[in-house]
């Protein structure tokens, strides 16, 4: 009784520990991160916001893990297709479809946009949500990267897990708000970033109720709901979210519109963009890649002041210790 | 130091309440909602839930405020129709518009479906969505129930209430997946429900990301993106929160299929209807009203056992008192 009187007077707030951001230099970029969490958290300053409202929203791929040679879940797809051969031997003989059964992926992309679509309708559609779930759980446990080696869910970047383990210490609800499906997501964000389902935002199709056996379940239908990359990123902030970042966190020019929504509201905001300049320990590319394209979202960072992080010169690690 | 210390060996957790639930009599409706919760959050008991697994999703009209005479987002398009009616001389001849202006209700419902999805076209979209938010907010803050004078906020249910802040106690999410309108629902429901923005899902119109005076805005379309009743409803559920309720609360037949979705999962499941029974003190209506009718869900929530509150018995109150 003594002992739990005392519990409730002393602090239950563990000690402050030294560096949130350990594998951080200690840059520019690192600084503003700690002034802009500090000033927002600090009571009866002038920049102080309440614990519900700070909301900070991260893109997934290029921003916290890699999406080269290619983004992984194209490289779900593509073992889908070849998982799923046997019971569509029309495939041999039908692009896309055979030039991944050659494991010719120049051929498959070859198809455009429109391929892709296919590959994505034929691989994450028509089947039940618990399924894909299972599905995608499945191959993310042992799929491995096709240069390094590693699983996927190693391949996350070391300082943005301690960045979002910094701002959740602070009160801070992190989302994931990614041009990626959100069902291929939500089955490893909660372990892999500690980001639960219902925090991950990504593109969806369209559901569709039904019985089936008696049991009900949700049918994944080739019907698309939301592209959520460039302008649909805020309007999946707000149709998930329902307010304004306070802090968002991309790599290219998908995010420009989720930095802009983000720091057009009023008070403290703060906008951050992760350029992959390292090609001895991940990748260098920019403005003309084809995958993560960083082009006016750089410009527009630039012009407005938002943090730029250099992956060589203001990150020490790259990727996690190998498990 | 010495204090510290003990603070983080000592309990941090608050003494327990003598009874959660004040308003709700010893029936057995509170028997079984305090029996699930406790199997639950039994660590090491047989039917033990993780706490991130611990979603519960309420809907709104009927289950935690009231719906009659009418929806209150109806009673609010009908005021916004008075307050837009000078933009539009038109209104004053065509209906149902001409009805509404002259104070003709029954005139105006007589339009049917496809008069009031023009009501709520011509006064929920086109505006962009931070423009809604503070219309939706003052008049939520100055606009009076018709029969009890009393604002709307204060027509929630104090049984309710209690098992909302019971729930989360107990490490539970707390959801609203309501038929009602998203953006209509989320300026409120975290000061009336402790339910955050992010924790509302309800029925949406598309929004469309643009720029006006150089300020990003999102324009509310007239395009449905989603029908959150019904089938909606699970298809809702799984858009925004990804994981399967373990425990749902309805009252009506447009909850059916979300409370066979939460109780058709593994392990301990939870579904509660609420049913109006209380000429009194509040509305008597079920199978036969066309506001919330309650017949399938009913003979459903009978047949297998879910829990049937008679807010006639087993509530001591039904509105919290006024302030």
């Amino acid at each position: 009784m003594f002992m739990a009187a005392l519990g409730v007077v002393a602090s239950c707030a563990a000690p402050r520990a030294v560096d949130p951001l350990p594998s951080w230099n200690d840059t520019a970029a690192k600084r503003a991160i700690v002034d802009f969490v500090t000033k927002v958290t600090t009571a009866g300053g002038p920049e102080f916001v309440p614990a519900p409202e700070r909301i900070a929203t991260f893109d997934n791929d290029g921003t916290l893990w890699a999406e080269q040679p290619m983004y992984v879940q194209l490289l779900f797809a593509f073992d889908r297709v070849k998982a799923m051969a046997p019971q569509h031997p029309e495939w041999t003989t039908t692009e896309p479809f055979a030039s991944i059964l050659k494991e010719d992926v120049e051929g498959a992309l070859a198809s455009g946009e429109r391929g892709i679509v296919g590959i994505i309708a034929a691989t994450h559609t028509g089947m039940a949500t618990d399924e894909f779930s299972q599905t995608v759980s499945d191959w993310i446990a042992a799929a491995k990267h096709p240069t390094t080696g590693r699983p996927y869910t190693e391949m996350v970047y070391q300082p943005m897990l301690e960045l979002l383990a910094y701002l959740r210490a602070n009160d801070f609800k992190t989302f994931i708000v990614s041009g990626g499906g959100i069902e291929f997501m939500r089955p490893w964000t909660e372990r892999v970033y500690g980001i639960p389902p219902e925090q991950v935002v990504g593109s969806a199709g369209k559901l569709k109720y039904e019985m089936r056996d008696g049991k009900p379940v949700l049918v994944k239908l080739a019907e698309i709901d939301l592209i959520d990359d460039k302008e649909g990123k805020p309007v999946g902030i707000q149709s998930h979210i329902g307010r304004r970042p306070i802090a968002a966190f991309g790599n290219s020019d998908g995010d420009l519109q989720m930095l802009q929504w983000a720091t057009s509201g009023s008070g403290a905001r703060f906008a951050l963009i992760v350029h992959h300049d390292d090609a001895e320990r991940e990748w260098a590319y920019d403005r003309q890649s084809h995958i993560g394209t960083l082009d006016k979202a750089w410009d527009e960072a630039t012009a407005k002041g938002w943090t730029v992080v250099s992956m060589k010169d203001d990150w020490k690690v790259i990727y996690p210790a190998a498990k």
